[in-house]
C-alpha cells in the first residue's frame, strides 16, 4: 500500500495514526493504532513513538483527527493539554500542539497533515547544511537515534549523514547504544543496516577511546530543545560525549530543525528534565527485553536527558543555516 | 562451614577451589569447583571469577594443587603458561604465575597461600591509605568493581570505601553500571547492599551530568595494569570517566596493589587491550542474561579496557602508600 503519509516510523491511513512500534525493534517491526489521543498519550510515554519532531508530528495528527471529530473547543484543548504534558523535555511537541491551537477546530487536521509535510523539508534542509560539514572519509560518532524513525523525513543528525553518504562522501559511523533504551543499539543500526552505511556499534563508555586513538572526526547528534543561547538539551549522554569532543578537539554538531529552538529559554538551566523509572537502569524495561540484573530494589537515578552548554558547540545545524558557536554567543538564535 | 581461605568470591576447602561464578550474580549465587587448570583457565576468560588481584590469587591456587599433584616441571610450566594467558591486560595474573615459577614444585602450593594471605592484606593497606583522602559527607563515584568480588580481601577502590564508611564518615556512592558486562550493575550493587553503604546506580552516560551538576566529589576506581610512568589499563570507560573528572576538576584515585604496577612497560601504549567478543555489545552475553537487541550480525568494537594517561590521575593509592601526580611523574614508581 503506498501512503501519502508514511514515514519510517509512522503512516497516515483512512484517518488512522499507526506507529511503528520503536520499542519492539528491531526484533519486531510491529504496527499500533495510536488514533485515540489516549492511545497516543499512552504511546508517546512509552516511547513506542520518539525523537522530537516525530513526536511533535504525531501528536499533532492526533489532535486534528480528534478535532475532525470532536469539534468542541473545549474538549480540544483537554486533549491538547494532555498530549502537550506527555514529555516534559522535548519542545517540539509543545511547539507542534500551540500551532495547532492557533487554528479552528475545522483546520486543525489540514495543519498537522502540514506539520508532517514541513518535517519531511526541514530534514531536506538540515541534512543539505550539515552535509557540507562533511568530508570525504570522515569518521562520524552518533548518540540514540535521530534519523528517520525520529521525524517525519530522513531526520536530523542521521539524514545530514545519510545526505553526505548519498552524494558520494566515504564514511564511517560509530553508533553510541544509548542506554537505558539503547535506541542506537536497535534503532541507529537498523537504519543504518537499511542505508547500507557501514558502521561500528560501541557501550557509551567507548567514544572517549575512540576519539584519544583519533578515530572519531567529527560528533553528529539530534537535540530536544535548543535555549536562546545555544545551551541544548538532548538524550542523556550526549554531554559526556561534549565533553570528550571538547577535550580530544573533536568538531561537535548538534542538528534540529528550528521548531527545537526555545526563545522562552534563556539558556539551559531552564529547561526541565524528564525522569524516567529504576526499572530501566536496573537492567531492561521495554526496549530490549525485560531483565533486572541488579538488585531488585537498588536505588537508581534516571534522567532521560541532559543538558550540553553552548561553550562546547562546534555549531548547530538548522533547515535555516548552520550557527556557528561565535553566533550563538552573539544571541543570533534569537533572530533566526 | 568456616574457611581459613575463604573470600567474597573464592573459596578453598579440602584442595579444591570453588569459585562463587560473578556471571550469574546477582540473580543467583552458585559456586563452582575450578580446581583442574582447564576448568580455572575456562572460568577465567569467562569471567566467572574476575578483578585484576583475584585473577592472580585463584590462577596461583589453582597453579600451587596442580604442582602438588603432578611435580614435574615440564607439565607445570605448560599449565602456568596457559594461566598466564588467560587474561591478557591485567597483570597481577603474570606476576603471580611468574613467583610461583621461582618456587620448586613442592613449595608452590604454600606460595600460592601466601598470595592469597598478602592479598587480604594489602586490601587493608590500600584501604587505610586511601580512606585518608575521603571526608564526611563525599559523594564518590566508581566504576565496574573492585570489591571483596575483585580480590581476596576487602577489594581494592571500594575497600577504599569500605574503610572510610567503617571510620564512621558519611558516604553516598554513584555506580556506574559498566557496559557490557555490567559489573557495576549486578556486583558492586550487591556488594554495597551486602555493606549498607548508601548508593544510587547510573548508566555510564550519566556521570558526567552528575559531575555537572557538582555531585560527584570525588573518583575510585582500580586499575588492571599500571605502567611504570603512571599511566594505567582499567575496565572500558575508566577513561571516559578520567576525561569528564579533569574537565570538571573532580579528584580522580585508582586503587591497585603494588603487583598491579608493571615496571617493563615504560607508558601505556605499551599494554596489551584484550578485545572480547560482539555478542556482549550487540546485548547481553552471560552477564544478566542473553538477549541480542541489535541487529544480528552488527559489526561491533569491544575493548575490555581502555588506557588512562598519568596526566588524568590525581593519586595513585597503593598498600605502599599514596603517590601523587607529581611523585608519578617524577617516576617514583620505578623506586616502590
Amino acid at each position: 500500500m503506498l501512503f501519502k503519509y508514511d514515514s519510517l516510523g509512522l503512516r497516515l491511513a483512512d484517518h488512522q495514526i499507526y506507529l511503528l512500534d520503536q520499542q519492539a525493534l528491531p526484533a519486531q517491526e510491529h504496527w499500533v493504532n495510536a488514533t485515540e489521543p489516549t492511545n497516543m498519550e499512552a504511546a508517546i510515554k512509552a516511547l513506542k513513538v520518539r525523537g522530537a519532531p516525530l513526536i511533535g508530528v504525531a501528536a499533532a495528527l492526533c489532535l486534528g483527527l480528534y478535532a475532525r471529530q470532536n469539534p468542541e473547543q473545549a474538549k480540544i484543548e483537554v486533549v491538547a493539554q494532555r498530549l502537550r504534558a506527555s514529555r516534559p523535555t522535548a519542545v517540539n511537541l509543545m511547539w507542534a500542539i500551540d500551532r495547532m491551537l492557533t487554528k479552528p477546530p475545522s483546520e486543525m487536521f489540514v495543519e498537522a497533515l502540514s506539520i508532517f509535510d514541513e518535517d519531511v523539508v526541514l530534514c531536506q534542509a538540515m541534512g543539505k547544511h550539515g552535509a557540507e560539514l562533511i568530508k570525504d572519509g570522515d569518521q562520524i560518532l552518533t548518540h540514540c537515534n535521530t534519523g528517520g524513525l525520529a521525524t517525519a523525513g530522513i531526520g536530523t543528525a542521521l539524514g545530514v549523514i545519510r545526505t553526505a553518504w548519498e552524494q558520494g562522501k566515504k564514511l564511517h559511523v560509530y553508533v553510541d547504544e544509548t542506554r537505558p533504551l539503547l535506541q542506537g543499539g536497535r534503532l541507529t543500526t537498523w537504519e543504518l543496516e537499511g542505508l547500507g552505511i557501514p558502521y561500528t556499534l560501541i557501550t557509551d563508555n567507548m567514544a572517549a577511546m575512540l576519539m584519544q586513538q583519533g578515530k572519531i572526526d567529527k560528533v553528529f547528534l539530534g537535540a530536544d530543545r535548543v535555549a536562546r543561547n545555544g545551551d541544548f538539551a538532548n538524550k542523556i549522554g550526549t554531554y559526556s560525549v561534549a565533553v570528550n569532543a571538547d577535550y580530544h578537539q573533536v568538531p561537535f554538531y548538534p542538528v534540529a530543525p528550528y521548531s527545537t529552538i526555545d526563545l522562552h529559554c534563556a539558556n539551559g538551566a531552564e529547561i526541565p528534565i524528564e525522569e524516567r523509572q529504576s526499572a530501566e537502569v536496573r537492567g531492561l524495561a521495554g526496549s530490549g527485553g525485560q531483565i533486572c540484573w541488579a538488585p531488585a530494589n537498588a536505588p537508581t537515578y534516571n534522567p532521560a536527558f541532559d543538558v550540553t552548554p553552548v561553550t562546547l558547540v562546534s555549531a548547530l545545524v538548522t533547515d535555516r543555516g548552520v550557527f556557528r558557536q561565535a553566533d550563538l554567543l552573539l544571541g543570533k538564535l534569537g533572530k533566526v
